[in-house]
């Protein structure tokens, strides 16, 4: 399927919203926010341009967005002086994300800016303009050097196309333990590919001394199958495959489904960046998240299910169609993470990277 | 209300979209595009930046849009020798418009440009990139000096507010022979400073010698009064007090609301240009449509109907509420513009004007 025309976060803000479901990845944003406000003041000290440009690669939709770009702004305004005299704020996704739903809370954006004086309109420091970009960002999406600092969180995991695992895959929507090694090598190949290709566009927006700051989910050691991310998906397989069995998909339908995620390891990133050039890593961290059990609200399983619906209904819908009922996956979904949370915990691993252009 | 959270053109594309209710619209800018397009080269041959900078502002949503993109591209790429490098198109209209339906058909716009050999992707001649900057052209939208060329059509008569006749204008819509001088000096008043600052704003995105081509609706002689636009409104007027009548609608409601519409003379526009100084007015024609009666179809009321419904109907649904049937109203005002046309022909006039930025 062609998943820039198919693939995009829940739009609006209802029960199974991106808005409404996303607070795992605000989280892991928020631990780390020191690290993207430190990089961004680097940029701009290091540039000083009189119109700095940031970029949120794979922005979606929801509070999330908005909240991450008053940070940027804030970051460029409060602590230094003087401050750039105009800040774009360019917001990229794919041309199916809901940008309406960001848009429409503009408004209350600039006027929460004016009122913290960040806003050069009334007589603050900067002038702020939002701007949106659709496109994929496996490919140029801003103009030659237009930019100075880019931020990615929770995106580059997410591949350009869902080719890898075809049928050789059987039953796995992921790679997993019954995996045979051209399941994994087909996800490897198209990592590096996009990431290389994501790394040469960025090369060509942004200015000398530009900084990124990447956020994804990665994965510890060098085995594809760990109880971070990859028994998550494992989890969606066994889900199917109980829809499967009692009938309500077919089976061929789920031997031809796969992810197009792909959780790289450390060394697979820092051999692309070495590879391509155009970067110099300044700085890799990989941070876990405490899971807490809230007895007051709903089980783990279930705020997991609505987290991983909201990102994978626009592709579990095309693919499965009508015939498919999503809240019984997500259910059968909840109760098998529920389970191995008994067992023992399941922890994702991130990855922050800090990238300055050469 | 606020206009600027309220106000826009229908989204979508269903039966009362604005998509499927532009085609007086759509007429009238073909009519011009030859001046459009000159326009555009001439301002690319005395500039000749890397990459050119296109603002559409007021582009709404529907087949209009992308038809005058891909008109401007082509204008760039097809006889002028070299081309840009790169044509940066910049959408802007106000917060609530429906851009989420412009995205969606940016992939097949990539593909028709690369197609056509525009687009430098697949070794054509520029490279693309679409961009959305929602806000009010009533200020700044863009960065200093970031444009080259701006159009607007069919934007510039709505004012940035409804505040023109409030109370003083009863049972009207819009300036009406009944209407006490009070109200037409409101709304010459709003015009003046909306189309002062839309100057002074574009004046500081434009690059110098930078053009603007602007369609907007005008009136011919001094008088506000005519079978042009104004009878448009004094119908629409009429249809609301039947429905007031009725008690359908409050009769208060009616007399609180105006459109924030203006029809300018050509001596006002003028004057505000000359005022401003930023630019030199290069040209400005008067151009009307013929109504062409085509007895296949439905009633010409039933058209002109569609279209008011599919600008107006947002402001309309805001200010009545619920009570209001909009299906009601407009079947009224079809009716009524039937029965004017039986009379006489109804002359909307269009004024096309071209800007150079000194």
């Amino acid at each position: 399927m062609n998943v820039e025309e198919v693939f995009h976060m829940n739009g609006g803000d209802g029960a199974n919203s991106y808005a409404k479901n996303s607070h795992f990845q605000k989280k892991a944003s928020e631990m780390v926010k020191h690290i993207t406000i430190q990089t961004i003041q680097q940029a701009y000290l290091s540039i000083r341009p009189n119109s700095f440009g940031i970029a949120d690669l794979g922005c979606s939709s929801g509070p999330n967005t908005l909240s991450i770009v008053t940070d940027l702004v804030e970051a460029l305004t409060r602590e230094i002086t003087p401050p750039p005299a105009e800040i774009r704020v360019c917001l990229n996704d794919l041309p199916t994300n809901d940008f309406n739903s960001i848009f429409r809370s503009l408004p209350d954006l600039y006027r929460q800016l004016r009122k913290a004086g960040t806003d050069g309109v009334a007589g603050g420091s900067s002038t702020v303009f939002v701007s949106a970009h659709p496109g994929s960002f496996y490919g140029r999406v801003f103009p030659t050097s237009s930019l100075q600092f880019v931020y990615s969180s929770y995106s580059l995991h997410w591949l350009s196309r869902d080719e890898q695992g075809k049928s050789i895959n059987k039953g796995k929507v992921y790679i997993a333990e019954s995996s045979p090694p051209s399941v994994s090598n087909a996800y490897i190949d198209q990592f590096k590919e996009d990431f290389a290709l994501f790394l040469r566009s960025r090369a060509e927006e942004l200015d000398a001394h530009g900084r990124m700051v990447l956020i994804l989910t990665g994965r510890i050691g060098h085995d594809h199958v760990d109880r971070g991310n990859s028994l998550l998906w494992e989890l969606l397989s066994r889900s199917l495959a109980i829809l499967a069995a009692q009938g309500a998909i077919e089976e061929g339908k789920l031997d031809s489904y796969d992810v197009h995620f792909y959780a790289p390891c450390r060394g697979e990133i820092e051999a692309e960046i070495r590879r391509d050039g155009w970067f110099q890593l300044e700085r890799f961290e990989t941070f876990g998240m405490e899971v807490k059990f809230d007895e007051a609200k709903e089980s783990f399983g279930r705020e997991v299910a609505r987290t991983v619906r909201s990102v994978q209904e626009s592709m579990l819908g095309h693919h499965f169609g009508e015939g498919l009922s999503l809240d019984s996956l997500f259910d059968i979904f909840a109760r098998l993470v529920d389970e191995e949370m008994a067992i023992q915990e399941i922890q994702p691993a991130n990855f922050i990277l800090v990238l300055r252009k050469l």
